[in-house]
């Protein structure tokens, strides 16, 4: 179902969705444990909405797919993200909170290591630390190009975000990087007629760029990849008639939510102040996104019993959320992440969605075998939680007569 | 999901992946017995198998809709058989082992009758001997073209294949079957421009068939339908990254796996054989199909103990297979085929997946009403499987950051 199928039957309604999004929600069994951290955890305040609530797992982008974290939100905001796809340049400035503007060209940078005659030896410039980064993007900072601005923002060890800003810029550039060593840097091809004048810029930039470095081996020069400019989709407020408040402590998960055009607020890392963010804002909005990280972070640590910790310690904060008697409230992550594979991966979610209005089903523990049993199924397309979020609060019309 | 979606998310990885394919694996209750013969079967291995993999049904084509062999087989190969269809007169070829080639055009042919007027009186000739079949198919295979090769190939009954071989040939032409007696058969229209030539040359093949046949009633003339040439799809390993070995002992599913540009072994018609060819291969291929055919010939059979025989048979040879240690094995069929209906059927096929990175459920019986509780769900669309092998394989990578 697309996007669009929605928008004539949205109907306003004074009720509120809100989507709390444990990151990396969903495991497996880990070693000697038979059950996964979600079903090791003494969840009583979990397992109490679950018995009210309609269960299941949801997909978030397609079957065997491992969602990273812009994909995996974009799925659970409503948005198919095989549909939706946003370049790699947009998600880094994203991930920075770099306010992109309509216009701007977005590419993810990496220092990079060339040898005498031109080669790549080192894709990564050795990993060199994030301060050295930092005065290296210093330095490209001088870079001037003719017609368009240069920002040059770091990231983190060898990775930094290029935006160019100005008139009549495209994104439909091929990737300097050649994704090997041994080889010289690819020159940015336009796929388009339109894309020639942001090629010569890029090429200009490049040369500054070598030039300034070539004294900072490892790092004397860049590759650049996925140039992407902000997407011409509908917001959240279109598809949705709703008006979206992000509460999140890291910036990705705030980008995916402004490129939305969703409200955010930056919160501590710390669920009970970011509870404390939603009381505050309860009366200004109708949705309401809290991420939750910590969840995710233990289990790319592979850490088992540190994620059950900390699934305890939000089910021990749940009943401050539902003291607001959301009229819908969502409770999922954006992908799995079990502790044995150390990495986001590909196995469905674990899914709630307690309303007045959901027909519950049998499900009483909110688990991943579990949720199996559950009336949404056990590979519900993560984008369909949205129409069904504002199915259950009353916000569709009938369709058809 | 698309087949190109996946492409660059592939990554090697030396893992292996066995699909093993009980033929019209899934049937139902079958007249006093109120076990289907794959739950009323005697299998500690399938069961002990099942206990530690996701299972599910899956649904071939779509809901409702009975699965030839072709589109069966496509289906768990990865390909949607709604996508990716394939002409009667190609099925036809590999139905044969016959080696169809770039630009050859095939179709299928039925020995008919033909009344004085001209009038089809029997669109199968009173279903002719294979034998007398054969004698006829020496006769056609006279018939000479200018520019193109006649290939007249027996099949069966009142079966045969036609192949011209040339250049320039066209396969947008329409059936001479009327599907209907007291008709004349329908002269060969093309569909475009480019079709002309190849219909002359049919029509020159109509012609020479008539005269050659005239005296052997009933088999006195020849309908055509079907007329197909060789698809241009992604292969297998463009699609998956993954070198396939298809084992079989019938020449269509060798077809099938040939068609995506798998390797094939001719294997006898016995399981035991089969799984010694595989071992026999292990170290050459990344993905390996093997087809059990006999579980489906009892169900056509309508021999509801004889398939329980079967299925037990195939238990008994399972730890061959996994004493191998396949990092993702895959049990299932290519359509169901109840002994009640004596055909294939429209019914989800069960089917397990086990591997180290699978999520177990809580089934702990290989079949058809225990699987409805498993993770993959009870109607996963069956070309689902091959993404599902591939993440499980850790073949895939992450989409998106």
């Amino acid at each position: 179902m697309k996007l669009e199928f929605l928008q004539p039957l949205l109907k306003e309604a004074d009720t509120k969705i809100v989507l709390l999004v444990l990151d990396g929600l969903g495991g497996l069994p880990f070693e000697d444990h038979e059950e996964t951290p979600l079903e090791a955890a003494s969840t009583p305040n979990l397992d109490a909405l679950a018995a009210r609530s309609i269960c299941g797992l949801h997909v978030p982008v397609g079957p065997g797919i491992t969602p990273g974290s812009g994909p995996g939100h974009l799925a659970i905001f409503g948005y198919d993200p095989t549909t939706y796809q946003v370049g790699r340049g947009v998600l880094s400035a994203l991930g920075v909170d770099f306010d992109l503007q309509p216009g701007d060209i977005a590419a993810r940078g990496n220092f990079c290591t060339l040898d005498d005659q031109g080669h790549v030896t080192d894709r990564r410039a050795g990993r060199i630390s994030t301060e050295k980064n930092e005065e290296l993007c210093g330095i490209l900072q001088q870079i001037e190009l003719p017609d368009a601005e240069v920002i040059v923002q770091s990231i983190k060890e060898h990775r930094f975000l290029l935006v160019l800003r100005g008139d009549n810029l495209a994104s439909d550039l091929s990737d300097t990087d050649p994704q090997a060593t041994g080889v010289p840097p690819h020159a940015p091809r336009p796929a388009s007629e339109r894309a020639w004048h942001t090629a010569d810029l890029v090429r200009g930039f490049l040369q500054q760029a070598g030039d300034l470095l070539t004294d900072h081996h490892p790092a004397n020069m860049v590759l650049l990849r996925g140039f992407a400019s902000l997407p011409d989709w509908p917001t959240f407020s279109q598809a949705f008639g709703l008006r979206g408040l992000a509460i999140a402590a890291y910036p990705m998960y705030r980008g995916v939510a402004r490129l939305l055009g969703m409200d955010v607020v930056a919160a501590p890392d710390d669920p009970q102040r970011e509870l404390e963010l939603l009381a505050d804002h309860w009366q200004d909005y109708d949705f309401f996104f809290v991420h939750v990280k910590q969840t995710d972070s233990a289990g790319e640590d592979g850490d088992y019993e540190r994620r059950i910790h900390l699934i305890e310690q939000a089910d021990d904060l749940l009943p401050r959320l539902t003291d607001l008697n959301p009229d819908v409230l969502i409770i999922t992550g954006d992908h799995s992440t079990p502790a044995a594979l150390r990495a986001h991966s590909w196995h469905p979610v674990p899914v709630l969605l307690a309303s007045p209005h959901c027909r519950p089903d049998t499900v009483q523990h909110f688990g991943e075998r579990a949720c199996i049993a559950g009336g949404l199924g056990p590979r519900l397309p993560g984008a369909h939680l949205m129409p069904l979020a504002l199915a259950h609060a009353l916000r569709l019309q009938k369709f058809g007569a």
